[in-house]
């Protein structure tokens, strides 16, 4: 097991990382009182809650199994956590446990900032993607039908403990869903992880042991480096969103559940590279790389037809990174170093909508 | 006008006090962007919402009305804030101005540290509770069916604007409620605030202007002390509950809305007095000192008699002040001096609750 700690004063935490960790007593090390609930949902539950509940001695335990989806991330399921630990009288040092991929954490994390003005809560990420993106950051919270993540709040988990053994019953395009994200620490400040993933890509695609637990770990070393150093994304964090400006926008006008957030992703970051080359930045060489890295992972490259370019304006136009209604992006230098978000000529955005992927297409 | 600082680190804000701060340009200062929202209620917008709205100089401006009372303090007000800034395509910069009582900024304040994981809000308290308590603390939230202010979030504030002119559309019985929670500050952690209040009592019932400033500045400065030293509610800062675990007790199981805040403490802290004296703690002089000057504000002394010893007992075990379900109280060791949360001889809890109020009434 490799243990990386992350750094961020009195609400510092570890994330374990390894195989065989749900067997292991790493939850009751983080607790801060008897009471305990498991959050899972109906996909996850019948896989790994059994496991998880039987390594439990604390001494008042429960569990929670919400349905499957992002379209219950919002606040009514919010709602059904805080029932459920209302009904059990759980009080302020009582613990939850976010069994699941990202929405599970998302959900359960804002549950935990919220009930009780805040109680600890350890997040055990099923996928790949919540296992490199959302063990890091204390990000949480729920969408709203006008848009992604609008509700939430900034919150530390006690501990992440990322067990690779899950991802073996993760579907195939949630693996690269994953993959994706990985493949973005690469291009925003890595480039030798980047030059690493363009020789083990393969490996990483037939899940294996060593090649996973090396992916895990330097991406969450390069987000918690990021993140240390900006904590509340007022600055340097916003290159994490690197592609997600595009992708939150597929995703919303496509409707939550049609694209997963790495196939967004992955389609947003080829859309970020255009743009960076339109603009003089990337050169195009480089950005062939970037496209022909994410399509050997089977990722989607071209974003869906269904989406103009006025409705991915018009999309864009209300992401919550666009400060004050200006459109800002993140764009690539080089392979390695992402810029912080600039506001775009709109004619050059305008190219990127109209023409990328079509042209290839 | 005075000023006091809350010194929070990077958290830190002013509490403006003093009489017409509305007509000033305060809001202005501590805007961090174009977008401002006033969000208020229905009773509070026709006394004070234009002219504060007139005042503002903010490019985008917006106001929302919410519907009056401590039952519309739920999550379902809080989507409405989130509703509303979104409908305007609000972000990250967009700054929340709570304009009324404690529930108008215990859920604006909520609103604003959960829209996109956290905007600017502004206060301004338009009760004398909310200038004494709601100012200082950062606690924000809303009620579950199951208890109150089970769901929210410490959230500070950019600026406080308190300003006494606006007391003088309180009702009576609100201005009462507040000098309870000034009593409290005596109680608790100033003995010749006490004394000052023993003296000047009828003074700040007939709303004499500075002896309202002075009660304001010195009970905000008291609170902020304690804050200052647990912002989080981990230890001291529980003191500043004195009173509050029989209170909530009351509010719940009489429902929302019967009685005022201010009031139920009031009985509460009578109900603590009375306990910490059977303990042996408070001398039997300085009990009756306790219920005499809250008895001189006409404020309630007495708990209502639909709740009984066993029903009180119930209410008071779902408590979130009590940890992992164990009965702890906030007791007087003298006037001036509070206890920190103290498991206590069910037998005694029982006496007063069984005895107290009835033995006089």
């Amino acid at each position: 097991m490799k243990t990386l700690n992350i750094d961020l004063g009195d609400r510092s935490y570890p994330i374990h990382i390894g195989s065989g960790l749900l067997g292991q007593d790493l939850i009751e090390r983080h607790l801060r009182g008897p009471q305990v609930m498991v959050v899972t949902n109906e996909v996850v539950a019948p896989l790994y809650l059994d496991q998880v509940m039987e390594g439990l001695g604390a001494e008042q335990k429960s569990s929670l199994i919400l349905p499957d989806g992002e379209q219950h991330k919002n606040l009514a399921t919010v709602e059904q956590i805080f029932d459920a630990l209302l009904r059990h009288r759980f009080g302020r040092t009582a613990t939850l446990v976010a069994l699941g991929g990202g929405v599970v954490g998302d959900i359960v994390g804002f549950a935990a900032a919220c009930y009780q003005r805040g109680i600890p809560f350890i997040q055990i990420p099923t996928t790949l993607l919540a296992q490199v993106d959302s063990s890091v950051g204390g990000k949480t919270g729920v969408n709203h039908p006008l848009g992604k993540n609008m509700i939430g709040a900034f919150y530390q988990p006690q501990a992440v403990i990322a067990d690779i053994d899950v991802l073996n019953s993760l579907p195939e395009r949630e693996l690269k869903a994953g993959i994706a994200e990985v493949i973005k620490y690469g291009l925003i400040r890595d480039e030798s992880f980047f030059r690493w993933l363009e020789e083990h890509i393969e490996s990483l695609l037939d899940r294996r042991s060593d090649e996973l637990v090396s992916a895990i770990e330097t991406s969450c070393r390069n987000k918690a480096e990021v993140v240390a150093r900006d904590e509340r994304e007022s600055g340097l964090r916003a290159i994490l969103n690197f592609g997600h400006t595009f992708a939150h926008a597929i995703e919303t006008g496509m409707g939550y559940g049609c694209y997963l957030h790495g196939e967004a992703v992955a389609i947003g970051m080829c859309q970020a590279a255009d743009l960076s080359r339109r603009l003089g930045l990337l050169n195009p060489a480089e950005a062939e790389r970037v496209v022909a890295l994410i399509e050997r992972s089977s990722l989607p490259i071209i974003p869906p037809e269904a989406l103009d370019t006025e409705r991915f304006l018009a999309l864009m136009a209300v992401d919550k990174k666009n400060v004050d209604g200006a459109l800002r992006v993140i764009l690539l230098e080089t392979i390695g170093r992402a810029t912080l978000p600039r506001t775009v000529p709109l004619e050059t955005l305008r190219a990127t909508l109209d023409e990328y992927g079509r042209e290839s297409a």
